[in-house]
C-alpha cells in the first residue's frame, strides 16, 4: 500500500517512528508546519514532541503554520509548554488562554504576509518543517492533503523536512493541488491568475530529497470542528445580502454571476453561503480561503462551478461526504498556497466579494475581528484584512447583540481595529444592512444605527452621536471619554445596557 | 503657439471662456477632476464656478480629485459654498475646516480605491470631468501636465470633459506620463510592470473627441506648497531608517541597493529621503506616489536611476528648478495614472520600502494618520495604507512629541486607526527605531516605549502598560477606561502630562 505514497525506494530508508522524528525538533527552533483550519495538519510528530517535554526535556518552540491546527498540534504543545512563539492565526482553546494570559507570544498576522515573512528571512532561520503528505512523488514532490497553507515556502526555506503520510486521507486527493510559488522582491513575476479556477502550478510541491530526514506514516484523521446549526439570525443575515447583490445587479454594477466569492470562517458564513443554495444566482465562482460545508452544497446544486481555497474546512459530517466523494468535488475545486489564495494581487484583479465576520463594528465602519473588549483575542484575524482591502465589495456581517443581549455588536467606537473606515464598505446584521459606500462618517453612523443596531441599543447610540457632534470637530465626531464606556461598562457590570 | 498645444482643427472651435465652460457644470452634479497634490489641477474653470456661486446662483457639488488640490479648486469652492461632497484627500485650510464643522461631507479613502471606485459606479454618474492638460494629440489624446491622479478614468466615464490647457506648463513634460488602464472584472489582466520604470502605456489619456464640450486656455501656474526646512528631528529621523537598512542589507534581508522606495508626503518623508543623498546606497528606485524636492537631488547625485510617481509635488524652489531642467529629469521620471501607482498588486510585486508619516503611534503598533484627538481631519491618509499594507517593509516615522511636548506621539491607544498592528513593521521617532517584525504585542510595547517615546512620557507609558497587565487578558492588554485618556486630558487641560 505503502507503493503509492512513497514513490521512491531512496526514501523508504528515512521511515521512521513519530517519536524518532520528534528528536530532530531542538529547543529553541522555528517549526512550520503544513495545516489549515484543521485539515491537513502534522499530528503524529508534535504529539511525540509534547510527550518529550512531558517526561521532563526542556524544550520550546516557535510555530509558524497556514492558520488554525488541530488540538494534537496547537493544544498538545500548548499543554505541554512547548510552544512559545506562535504565528499566524489560533483557534485552539489551550492556546488561546495560554496566549491570553501571557504565556505563548503570539502576533496575530494577515495571512497574506506570512509566506512571503518565510520567505524574507524575517521569521529568522527555519529550522525544520513537518508536513502533512498524501504521498511523495518520484522527484520526491509532495502531494499534501486537505490543505495547503504555508507548505510551499516551509519545505523550501527549511533546513530539514519531516513527512507525515497521512494514510487515512483518500488518493483522490491527488490532482485538486495547484502549487505556483513565488520569487522574493526584485525578481517577482505577475500571478497569471485570471479566473478563480486557472491552474498555474504543479500538484505537489517541489522539495529536495536529501532535506527529507524523517518519513512517519500514521493514519489520525483531521480534527474538524463542528459547524452551529443555520440559526434564525444567520438566515436573516444571509438574506439581507443576497437582497442586497441583486440589487447591485439590477443597478449595473455587478454581472449576473456575480463576481468571485470570499467568505470567512464560522457558523455565520456557512450559513450566508448557504443561502446561495435557494438563490436564483448561477455561473458562481469562489475564490476564498476555506472550503467549507455550504460550498459542497453549493457545487451539487450546480450553483458553483469552481471553489478555489487553500482548505478544506468541513465539520465532521461535512469530512464524510468530502472523503467519500472525492472525486466528484475535486472536478470544482482547486488548494493552492496561502500566498496565492490570499494574494492582494489576485483577490483585486479577480475583485471579490468578500464576506467576513466581525465581533463588533463602530458606528463609523471600523470593525474588531479579533480582541474581545480590545484585549482578549479569540482568533486572529486571518485572511479578513487580505480580502476585504482588495475587494470589489468588502462585507462585514455581525449578529447585533452578543451574551443574550449584553452586549452590543454596534458601539461608539470599537475596542480594537482590524479593518478601518477605509475597508469596510457594507455592515450587515439580522436587523438590516447598511451601504457605506460614498457617505461621510455621520452619514454612516445613522445608517449602521437605523439598519444595523439592535434596537434596545439605537436610543443610547443616537445620544451618543448626537452628544459628540456637541463637540467642535464635527468630522468623525467622539465623545472622547465616553468612546470606550460600553465596553467599560460591560467589564464592571456585565451588562452594556445602562442600570 | 496653440498649434501644438491642440493638434486638431476641429477641437479649436471648442476654445471658450473659463466662464462659459463652467456653464456646463449645474447644481448636484458629480465632477472629477485632475490634480494630485497641488500639482496639475484645473484652476481656470473652478474660479469661473465659485464667481457663479458669490453671484447668488444656488450651486452645489461633489468633487472627486487624485488628491489634494490647489487653492483655487478646493479653496474657492468651499468658501463659495459650491463644495457639498468631496473624496479623497485635502489639504486645503478652508476645505479642512468645511470638513471639520461638517458642512462638508467628507470621506477619506485609500487613493488605490478611487479610480476603481469611478469605473464600478460606486460613486454614481460622473457628469463632467475637468483636466489640465499640456496639450490634445491628433487622436484627441489628452496629454497630462504635473500629475496624472484620476484623470483616465475621470475621462474615461464623464459625459463631458472640459479640458484647461495650461500655456505655464512647459512642453518637455510631454513623453513623461504612462497611462495605463485596467478593466473591470471579471475582465482585468495583470498589471505587466516588474520593475520601477517598466513603461506599459500612452503618453496620453485617450478621450472620445465628442465628449471634450469646451476647452480653456490658462496660464496659472501649479499653487504649491512651501516645504518645511530640514530640521534636526528629521534628520534624526533619517538617520534611525538609514542605519537601519544598512543592517537589513548587512543580514541578507534586502539587496545592496535596497528595494523602490515609496515615500509619503511633507517635510519629515522629504528630509528622510534627503538623508540618503549622503548615504553609501547606490542604484536606487523609487515607486511612490508623490516626486518632491529630495528627489531631484537624489537623481543629481546620480543615486536614483528612476522615480515613478503619479505627481511632481515640488516647493516653490523645487518647481522653478523643475520646470527650468525638465527635459534633463524627465529621463528618470515616469508620471503614471493613480490607478497603477498606488497599485497593491504592483506595490507588493516590487516589494517596496513604504515610508510614512503618523500623527500617533501607539504601544501596539497601530498608527492614526488622519484624526487629531480622534476627531479632527487633518488630511487623510492618501496612498499610505496602499503602500503600507503591500509593502516589502512598511516604516512609520513620527516627531515624539507635538505642540512644544505637551502632546506624546507614543500614546495607550490611538484614537483614531488608519493602519493596524497587523501592518506597521517598523516604528521611527527621533529617539530611536522600534523593530516589531516576529513580536507579540506586549513585546512591541516595551520596544516601542523604550526606543520611540520621548523620555518624558516613558515612565508614564511604562506605568499604563504595567497597570494593564494586571488585568487578566495579556495578549494586548488595556485598562479601558484610561486607554484614551491622555487624549482626554489634552483635550481639558491643554497638555497629556499629569499636572
Ligand atoms: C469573528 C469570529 C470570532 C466570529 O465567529 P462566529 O463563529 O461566526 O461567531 P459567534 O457568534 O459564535 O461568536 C464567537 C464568540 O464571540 C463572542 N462575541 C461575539 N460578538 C461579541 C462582541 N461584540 N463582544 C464580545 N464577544 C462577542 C460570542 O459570544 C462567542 O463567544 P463564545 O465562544 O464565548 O460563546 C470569527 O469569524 C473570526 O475569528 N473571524 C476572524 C478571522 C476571519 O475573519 N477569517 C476570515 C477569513 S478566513
Ligand atoms: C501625518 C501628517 C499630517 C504629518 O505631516 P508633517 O508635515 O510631516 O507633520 P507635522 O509635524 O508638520 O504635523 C502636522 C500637524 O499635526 C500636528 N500633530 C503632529 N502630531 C500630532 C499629534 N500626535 N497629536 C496632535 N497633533 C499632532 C502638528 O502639531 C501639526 O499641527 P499644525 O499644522 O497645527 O502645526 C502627514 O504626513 C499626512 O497627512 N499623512 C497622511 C497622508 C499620507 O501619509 N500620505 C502618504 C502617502 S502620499
Amino acid at each position: 500500500m505503502l507503493e503509492n505514497r512513497i514513490r521512491r525506494e531512496d526514501l523508504k530508508g528515512k521511515i521512521m517512528s513519530a517519536a524518532e522524528a520528534a528528536l530532530f525538533i531542538e529547543d529553541e527552533m522555528t517549526i512550520a508546519t503544513s495545516g489549515f483550519t484543521p485539515s491537513g495538519y502534522p499530528k503524529a510528530v508534535p504529539l511525540a514532541l509534547a510527550k518529550r517535554a512531558e517526561d521532563g526535556e526542556k524544550i520550546g518552540i516557535t510555530l509558524i503554520t497556514g492558520a488554525s491546527v488541530g488540538d494534537e498540534l496547537d493544544g498538545a504543545l500548548t499543554r505541554a509548554g512547548v510552544l512559545k512563539r506562535r504565528f499566524p492565526y489560533q483557534t485552539n482553546k489551550d492556546s488561546r488562554n495560554a496566549i491570553n494570559n501571557g504565556t505563548v507570544m503570539y502576533q496575530d498576522m494577515h495571512l497574506s504576509h506570512v509566506s512571503q515573512y518565510i520567505d524574507y528571512g524575517f521569521f529568522g532561520k527555519i529550522d525544520v518543517a513537518i508536513i502533512e503528505a498524501l504521498a511523495i512523488t518520484e522527484d520526491g514532490g509532495i502531494i499534501p492533503t486537505t490543505s495547503v497553507g504555508i507548505s510551499p515556502q516551509a519545505v523550501k526555506n527549511a533546513d530539514k523536512v519531516i513527512i507525515e503520510i497521512n494514510t487515512s486521507q483518500p488518493m483522490a486527493l491527488e490532482g485538486v493541488h495547484d502549487i505556483y510559488m513565488t520569487e522574493k522582491p526584485p525578481h517577482r513575476k505577475p500571478i497569471p491568475i485570471e479566473n478563480s479556477g486557472d491552474r498555474i502550478g504543479t500538484t505537489y510541491i517541489p522539495c529536495d530529497p536529501e532535506k527529507i530526514v524523517a518519513i512517519v506514516v500514521t493514519d489520525k484523521p483531521d480534527k474538524v470542528r463542528p459547524l452551529g446549526a443555520i440559526d434564525e439570525n444567520s438566515k436573516k443575515i444571509s438574506e439581507h445580502i443576497i437582497k442586497f447583490l441583486e440589487n447591485e445587479v439590477k443597478m449595473g454594477r455587478l454581472p449576473q454571476n456575480l463576481l468571485p466569492l470570499q467568505s470567512g470562517v464560522g457558523s455565520v458564513a456557512n450559513a450566508v453561503l448557504g443561502g446561495l443554495v435557494d438563490s436564483k444566482f448561477e455561473n458562481l465562482t469562489c475564490y476564498t480561503e476555506v472550503i467549507q460545508d455550504s460550498m459542497f452544497d453549493l457545487i451539487d446544486a450546480g450553483k458553483v462551478t469552481v471553489a478555489s481555497g487553500t482548505s478544506f474546512t468541513p465539520s465532521e459530517e461535512g469530512l464524510v461526504r468530502l472523503l467519500d466523494n472525492m472525486e466528484h468535488y475535486a472536478k470544482h475545486c482547486v488548494l493552492r498556497p496561502m500566498e496565492i489564495s490570499n494574494n492582494p494581487e489576485v483577490a483585486r484583479r479577480l475583485g471579490v466579494i468578500a464576506m467576513n465576520t466581525a465581533i463588533e463594528v463602530d458606528i463609523y465602519g471600523h470593525v474588531n475581528s479579533t480582541n474581545i473588549m480590545g484585549s482578549r483575542m479569540m482568533n486572529g484575524l486571518g485572511g479578513s484584512g487580505d480580502f476585504t482591502r482588495n475587494a470589489y465589495l468588502s462585507i462585514y456581517t455581525s449578529v447585533s447583540t452578543a451574551k443574550n443581549g449584553d452586549i452590543s455588536s454596534i458601539v461608539p467606537m470599537v475596542s480594537h481595529v482590524d479593518h478601518t473606515e477605509h475597508d469596510v464598505m457594507v455592515v450587515v446584521t439580522e436587523q438590516g444592512i447598511a451601504d457605506l459606500r460614498g457617505l461621510a462618517p455621520t452619514e454612516k453612523a445613522r445608517k449602521i444605527i437605523d439598519n444595523c443596531a439592535h434596537p434596545d441599543y439605537r436610543p443610547m447610540l443616537h445620544a451618543y452621536l448626537e452628544k459628540a457632534l456637541e463637540k467642535k470637530t464635527k468630522h468623525q465626531p467622539h465623545v472622547i471619554g465616553e468612546a470606550l464606556s460600553w465596553h467599560e461598562r460591560f467589564l464592571e457590570t456585565g451588562s452594556m445596557k445602562m442600570k
